[in-house]
């Protein structure tokens, strides 16, 4: 068979700066989809309802006559959930009860504390009061989205969780309105793109302004969020998945071809990296992927995210790899040897880790516990991954005694005569004069 | 005297609508801006220190000859922080001591439980490697800024802070070289700008790449910031500062006059709300504010201010404050009455709460300890102020056993199967067949 991957070894002469521009991924801004979904974004915010059910008869040729024609009820998402197969009901139930019970433990409470002065000092945690989450339609139309999205929210308290799904030709995924049922979303409208992130960001005649918007999109809905933030809060825009596989030791190549697969099938810029000390299972898992690649349905996608953006990677021993896992960051990372747990000691940018060889990472996709969403593009090493901390916010709690005020007030008047504000130190000073 | 501020009632017939104005701020895209800033990006992406240092020497007229002589010294440093009065370096000290120890309570631990399956999950909390400080320099140069960016940063440990301060003609704040000296600053460049915001987040010669900017800047850090938001994380871009007193029962008007005055003498665009339902403290804070104002080194800004954007406001009840006030969100809230506390539970936005008469916003902006960096223009909707959180990132952890895997693989394969994503179905099936 030919060489569909990338190999590289760590003693390849040029080996960093390969290894650089295999990670290099940047995304162009494009000024003409920037103007396209600024306008969208103005029409909306005049034209409310209107304008959004002209374009989602335009653009997703939905078979609405009017707004309200967008809106299901929660009657229709339970009809859904109803109608599931007993075997994918229990399954998507699973998946969401296991959601719910790992991000209980996120929850952040308030808390506050007197200090040695007499103060009250603290920290108010409080859920966001309506949220939107955007999920794709047609083939990107994920359930297991709609969980990742929707639990960590109504974890954290939010009371209004509004969905917005688009139904092309009017046609939607009845396992995603199954999946809304069970997240406990509030409202679901049918309706995509800038024009739903423009509905969301600053409310229609129908839709309620939200304040945060999170779910994934194509370029039109990213370049959306990126313009309504600062209106609402939106979470990271995301780049293409990633997966980084580490393996030593006694492994099965075919598992690790298919965890290696399971990445490159999302995307044709989608990443998959594989790295080892172990030359001979460098050579197992490349003939396993050459093997196993055409068995897919998925074939051609998964072939030109390998070709162009996959690697096989030599390294020279374990200490090599930490470092190029540290460098890439990556959105997904398999640690497939005896002691991964003490080799995650020392990694320090992955948005999810998956030890051991039973932990494909297909299965944090959808029923380990922990958020799908994660930072991709090596965004790890800033951000987290999604979860009930986006969705509750916090406020600082001060309150001083009439003694307790009196050194602090002091200290300020010193330091705000220092910055030239005048006003600040006099409204300090007669705190304690 | 003349009616300087606004003043409003629940009870006027435009209430509502009068009031939405008051609170609409929106910061206009400007292409022309976006534009300068992207170019200034692009040429230090493929010039490096070259084209700081040009540019440094062109906008800041800073006196130096090579890149190298816009670094500091930790002496230097070290000696601005000797030379401070004993009686200004008792107060940074205290205001350094307080911040830290607040900021500590805030700092977030690593944790992992064992599910009913006998699979390991959690949450694995690391530092960001290397951030970035931005402090404005000139008249807004800020030490207590300093001390709000870093002290956080070095708290979630950190290892390598980097501040930029731009030095006009080469002059700088003895105070601000003071405060990174004391909050632990790992080296500083006399830089500034949209060249300093570029240097940050891709790096140079001599100036690392860093993950993550914060602090306050003009229009061109702000539109730097958001052009390499992706490549690094930066924090919200703030908006003016904002304060909303609300007062009832025994108060005293001067007090409140000059804690509305406070917010006031920061910029001409900051906005100062007071609100109450007893009409005779309006009228007496109204007079004091008056009085006050013409006493102020800064009374043309904060006239334009309260003139512009100031408001006094009669409300029914406190329920109707408490309504207005989740509607302003606003960034400061004092609450001025005596059971503070208790009102504050009510309370859903707010950037920071300020409760009892004894607790003026100023001191929080110095040396109470919660952070003064805080979300502005209604933000408080979704973001929270500065803190130890922004400068760690999370890693989810997952280890499934050969028996515990089974069923979430079965769960995972079943779920895939209805995404369409083979290559996942059969990398979890692998694990349970």
């Amino acid at each position: 068979m030919g060489k569909l991957m990338r190999r590289l070894s760590t003693q390849d002469q040029n080996f960093k700066q390969v290894f650089a521009e295999l990670l290099a991924f940047e995304t162009v801004n494009d000024l003409n989809l920037v103007q396209t979904v600024d306008q969208i974004i103005a029409d909306v915010r005049q034209h409310g309802d209107d304008h959004v059910l002209k374009l989602t008869q335009q653009f997703d040729r939905h078979p609405a006559h009017q707004f309200s024609d967008l809106e299901l009820s929660q009657q229709q998402l339970k009809t859904a959930f109803d109608n599931l197969s007993p075997e994918i009901r229990d399954a998507l139930e699973l998946a969401a009860k296991r959601i719910r019970s790992f991000h209980e433990a996120q929850k952040q409470e308030s808390w506050t504390y007197i200090d040695d002065l007499g103060n009250t000092l603290g920290q108010k945690v409080t859920p966001l009061d309506r949220v939107g989450i955007y999920v794709p339609g047609g083939l990107a139309s994920y359930p297991s989205s709609v969980l990742m999205n929707a639990v960590p929210a109504h974890v954290a308290g939010v009371p209004e969780i509004i969905m917005v799904v688009p139904a092309p030709n009017g046609e939607l995924n009845p396992l995603v309105l199954a999946a809304a049922y069970l997240a406990g979303v509030s409202r679901v409208f049918t309706i995509g793109g800038a024009q739903a992130v423009a509905a969301l960001a600053y409310g229609t005649q129908t839709i309620p302004p939200v304040d945060k918007i999170t779910g994934p999109g194509n370029r039109f809905v990213a370049a959306a969020k990126r313009a309504v933030f600062g209106q609402v809060g939106i979470d990271m825009i995301a780049g293409p998945s990633e997966i980084l596989v580490y393996a030593e030791g006694e492994n099965n190549a075919d598992w690790l071809a298919m965890d290696v697969l399971s990445q490159a099938e999302h995307d044709t810029v989608a990443q998959a990296i594989f790295i080892t000390p172990d030359e001979a299972l460098l050579n197992a898992v490349e003939l396993a992927i050459e093997k196993h690649l055409n068995e897919l349905p998925k074939a051609d996608i998964a072939r030109t995210s390998i070709e162009n953006r996959g690697a096989l990677v030599l390294v020279k021993d374990r200490a090599e790899a930490i470092d190029l896992i540290n460098q890439v960051a990556p959105e997904h990372l398999e640690l497939c040897l005896d002691d991964a747990e003490a080799m995650s000691e020392d990694i320090r940018h992955a948005g999810a880790i998956f030890m051991g060889r039973y932990t494909p990472e297909a299965i944090g996709d959808y029923c380990a516990g922990p958020n799908h969403v994660l930072p991709t593009s090596g965004t790890a090493r800033f951000s987290s991954p999604l979860g009930v901390y986006d969705f509750q916010k916090r406020s600082s709690l001060i309150m001083c005694s009439k003694d307790g005020v009196k050194s602090l007030a002091k200290t300020a008047d010193i330091l705000a005569v220092q910055e030239n504000l005048d006003a600040h130190a006099r409204s300090a000073r007669y705190r304690y004069q």
